[in-house]
């Protein structure tokens, strides 16, 4: 598409000149370079640093990185994924650019993959057996790329093997399930060959969609226990969360031939899709088509499970002074084929990162106040595995220290905007980040200015602001905030909706995910890689420099007061009629708002005196571990994980805190007295429980 | 006894002698009162206030506190219950010996009492249903505090009201439960009212022990969940824990009227006790006794349910440089009748320890470094509900900040020696304390010196020292060992056991237990209160105010490894038949035998120079924190608040981790392969993850 080209040059020409001013933003009195400092020093964000790093984030460099990492298909415990483990030992034990250690950690987990024998098969048979048409078993090899023999056949990890053969079943109960990314969905409703990758960004015909199919993320067979080799492994037959009927991927024009040529009822209106046909949801197939009526679908799925070993990667540099805070920052190394986006954009953005760092740190120029963890997680694709079992084996480690956790792993979707997922308390560093760095593409806004322009929301507290969206589990961050309760935050560069629809950048999961199209389409000189590790790389200095940590908890009091107003507003009378009342929940966050408040004022005055560290360390620990007052391990029973009482998956029509929202829904049409609508209460005291118990954390702490 | 008396007038006059002692004990260059340090200052342990304060711990206060706390029975959320409630909040509010702050936080609890219009019966009735013989409905009033109003009748809290009538239903399933205490088993064999109180310490016939029947701990209404007023609270049908049938006590004189006269066959030698006749199975009364064979005995109890608010009372003392580290210091308020022993003892030395802390800090001579807070638990007996909705409410906080918890429940069982109960780190410091404070009775050893004589053990570290015992639930540490993961002790003075088997004091529970009881044959004198209070208070001021936290987490070492070879010698063959092995768990030992010593070793080199109060305070979190990493929450999923790996109840024979020990015994009779072998390998799995955690929570911060 041409705006992308032309945006994306743009944008390439106008980083340069970004740069230039960004060199001159800041107005500081230089100093000449210091040693680390010593311990007893109140070491606080050292401005020319923070300059330093932001002039030295190289785009072209990044650009070297992404082509190395998505030279070849790294798929998780792949020969070549265990070759980027040893590329990123050798870049974090550099002796001018390393970091203080490094090292990887292996678990032993479970994978799915298709035979490599027998390969998974779509085909549509005629009544006696013959095979009338076949769909794709590989994508087209349209850039030379597509044909390696490291190329995964598409496939739905985790999804059993088997052999269904039938026509839309369902009628029968589904036998078998196949999948197909419409363009409609993914491609702005363009599907010819000339309009598509590689004339476009748009995914090819042929392209596949890969993913992994499993309910939940870990390693199935060690939940909530590492995957070392000793570790308790689950029975195959006690695993649950895997699809139950054979699952497979198609392309969009293997789907056409099929959906084109079904009989039956019309599909639903926001069923059809740009397959230049109108959708039916059969049974059969239509008499005037391309197969006869008694022709049946044969799906044969060959997936294995297998236990392999796969990596994650530590590096770290040793903090100054409170060596025992950890700000943490990762991203995941396993593609499906090559990755270049996903997550290869982000690991290449993470190496330039520890680079630059890393050679202030070895020069002897910067040491940072607290110590900054950079995490290359395995087998992320699969179910955020490397990262889960990480969080598993150092549970108290991590939650007793991590400051916060940051991921990048898409580091560019598109050239557009900034797009923030995180936590209240981060939202305040992320926006003094953001202000300071100029904004790729035309104009000299920062990137915050130009954000804003995208993704905006009125605050009652701040008036109009970039607005941060919350956080799922789609990344590594799941198991951090979810199972941990660290704050954190999801960065990436991403879309104009005004320009596009699609679902995400259109070759995700496919073998079309390449360098080239990076190079080409997405992010042409990089500049927007360039924006992404500025603001990551700003907001890991303001978290492991700064004196005060720059987490607003004040921040949470918006979140819990709008989860409050729609429990009040959509949930109000309904839980009245079954004489359930909201009362302790307003005091619950009135006294959440207070506190908070009045912890921002103690802070302001202290920051105006000559701290003592000891009392500055004090407030950092209540400011550190205000999340973790969120999780109630016993609060979501039948979920894994998932523990934290205001960001749990949320099925619930109603904006409010998850666990009353999914209760009230499921309680909807019960009677009072019901074990339903006990569940509303024990949800509601949940709920109360932890507010009343985050307000006690604010307080002072020599208080009652 | 004889014995008693004289040993307690002896240690009458020791005591006195004894305080003399050591006054001049400590060779300490003495300075001037200092006000409270300023914030950076590093301070430590000052032993001039440590000598100061053993020296103003009286014990004639002690008495008079325990004659006002025992004049009256204060049952808990009785009038006289919340009368202490407000003598506690007074002396801690007092302006000249209070403390910094004080309050009372009260929750609504689901208690159990017998109803005062019809109380609970026992009868032996003929065929016709007429009253032959009727048991005591009260204890006998021996010194006229037995037949007052709030003396409530003995009964067995939570047992369920019912009239089943029957002799030794056994055979037709039990109806009833009959309970007593043997005087082989409480009374070293007398029985007669010449033997025991008032002419002895020894239970007089009519005396009955009345205590809670519920299997769990915390209100019955609201596990997991602080008892505030708009706590979800189960439904009463759902309440597990509660007898099913209905359960009564009565005295051995009562006792004698039935056993004596019962039929059948013999009872167990093991079962035969001090009544004076052989005791009988049944069924039925025999022929030749004191009822015909055709009499029934009917017990009726028509105990009730009653929610009821009861109160927990906070004290601080606020933190002069670390006000964010607790030290914490309870003991339960609430008796069964006037509890002069159970728990007055315990409350008349807390108050003490309160008013000398408190006076030194009102007179500005004094500012602990931590903060400490004094504690008051309610409803203790019916199930230590106080102190687990405090550890529900405020889970977090104290959590992430409690540096430890004292418990002095019953402080003097008798006068003999001290006894310990506690987790491993905090032996050195139980030891550093008892080293430096002279033992009542004759002869110039120290408490440590003659605890050792009573409670040893040869330590492959220290050679032969005091034997700590492990801690159950018997009292308020329980939710903050088990639930919350802290560091925990109890503390009393208790038997020779050369001298006395009786299963505990012989008044316990009942309404003999009184001030006089106390005064003439406990502890005359009050010398072992006061060993006690010395012993708690130095404990709490090395805890409070040394720079370097005095947790020996080294000392951890020393269990594990006996678990380990218990598990070895113990298990080790019947895990290898079912292809077990326990090499992870060696490995696991080994690493934290290692770091653990390291640690201790970086500790000494610190302590060598002059340490930055960041660096201390990182190296005391690690001390801190090490018991969290110990627990998890989903270890014993049919347990309640037991989540502590290394403590929580075992009922396996083998001396070895709980769930392991637990999981063997359960698997031991079932093939390989089963799910109870599986649970085994889920255990051991939980077990080597913990000790790894916690092995790397001890390592340098920025190792990976």
């Amino acid at each position: 598409m041409q705006w992308t080209k032309v945006l994306g040059l743009g944008l390439g020409a106008a980083a340069l000149l970004g740069l230039g001013i960004i060199l001159g933003h800041f107005a500081i009195p230089k100093k000449a370079n210091s040693p680390a400092p010593s311990i007893s020093a109140p070491q606080d964000l050292d401005l020319e640093i923070l300059e330093t790093v932001m002039g030295q984030l190289d785009a072209h460099r990044i650009r070297e990185n992404l082509r190395e990492l998505s030279r070849e298909p790294h798929l998780a415990s792949s020969p070549r994924d265990e070759d980027l483990v040893q590329l990123l030992l050798q870049r974090w034990k550099d002796p001018e650019s390393g970091l203080d250690s490094a090292e990887a950690f292996t678990y032993e987990v479970l994978l799915s993959f298709p035979s490599q024998e027998q390969p998974n098969v779509v085909d549509i048979v005629g009544p006696t057996g013959d095979i009338i048409h076949s769909c794709h078993r590989t994508e087209e090899n349209v850039t030379g790329e597509q044909g390696g023999p490291d190329v995964i056949q598409p496939y739905a990890a985790y999804a059993p093997s088997g052999n269904p053969q039938a026509v839309n079943a369902a009628k029968h109960g589904v036998a078998g399930v196949l999948v197909y990314t419409d363009p409609a969905d993914i491609n702005d409703g363009l599907s010819s060959p000339s309009e598509t990758f590689p004339n476009s960004w748009y995914l090819p015909p042929s392209g596949v969609e890969r993913g992994s199919y499993y309910k939940y993320f870990g390693d199935p067979l060690t939940p909530y226990l590492p995957a070392i080799p000793s570790s308790f492994r689950l029975d195959l037959a006690n695993i649950s969360g895997f699809p139950p009927i054979p699952t497979q991927p198609i392309g969009f024009q293997d789907a056409r031939d099929l959906l084109c040529n079904l009989n039956g009822t019309s599909a639903p209106t926001t069923w059809q899709g740009a397959l230049g046909c109108h959708y039916r949801l059969g049974p059969g197939f239509r008499p005037d088509g391309n197969f006869s009526a008694d022709s049946q679908v044969n799906v044969s799925v060959y997936n294995r499970l297998e236990l392999r070993n796969s990596s994650n990667v530590l590096g770290i540099i040793r903090g100054a002074v409170e060596p025992d805070r950890y700000v943490l920052y990762g991203n995941h190394r396993d593609s499906w084929v090559h990755g270049a986006v996903d997550p290869s954009s982000g690991t290449a953005v993470l190496l330039e990162l520890s680079r630059v760092l890393g050679t202030l740190l070895k020069k002897g120029t910067w040491r940072p106040r607290r110590s900054i963890v950079f995490a290359s997680w395995g087998a992320e694709e699969f179910g955020l595995i490397g990262s889960t079992e990480f969080t598993e084996e150092f549970f108290n480690k991590l939650q007793e220290r991590t400051v916060a956790y940051i991921n990048v792993d898409i580091a560019v979707f598109a050239n557009a905007t900034l797009r923030v997922q995180g936590t209240p308390p981060v939202q305040s560093v992320v926006f003094s980040a953001t202000k300071e760095i100029r904004s790729p593409g035309p104009g000299d806004l920062s990137i915050y200015d130009n954000w804003i322009r995208y993704f905006n929301r009125s605050s009652p507290v701040y008036g109009l602001v970039p607005s941060l969206g919350s956080l799922g589990a789609g990344s590594d961050y799941a198991p951090f905030i979810h199972f941990l309760g660290i704050s954190s935050m999801d960065i990436a560069y991403t879309y104009d909706r005004s320009k596009t629809s699609a679902r995400i950048y259109p070759t995700y999961h496919t073998a079309f995910d390449t360098f080239d199209y990076v190079d080409k389409f997405l992010d042409p000189g990089f500049s927007s890689h360039q924006a992404v590790a500025r603001t990551a790389g700003s907001i890991i200095l303001r978290l492991s420099d700064s004196f005060f940590l720059p987490l607003k908890v004040s921040d949470y009091s918006e979140t819990l007061r709008s989860f409050l107003q729609a429990a009040q507003q959509d949930l109000g009378a309904l839980l009245e009629q079954h004489s359930i009342s909201l009362g302790p929940l307003v005091t619950a966050v009135e006294k959440f708002e207070a506190e908070a408040a009045a912890l921002g004022q103690r802070i302001s005055m202290l920051q105006k005196g000559s701290p003592d560290p000891l009392q500055v360390r004090m407030l950092n620990d209540q400011l550190m571990l205000l999340e973790r007052s969120f999780l109630n391990p016993r609060a979501f029973p039948e979920e894994r994980y998932y523990s934290h009482v205001l960001w749990a998956a949320r099925t619930g029509s109603v904006a409010t805190f998850p666990g009353l929202s999914n209760a009230c829904s499921r309680a909807n049409d019960t009677a009072s007295g019901s074990e339903a609508w006990a569940e509303v209460q024990r949800q509601l005291s949940i709920v109360v429980t932890a507010l009343e118990g985050a307000a006690a954390t604010l307080r002072p702490v020599a208080d009652l």
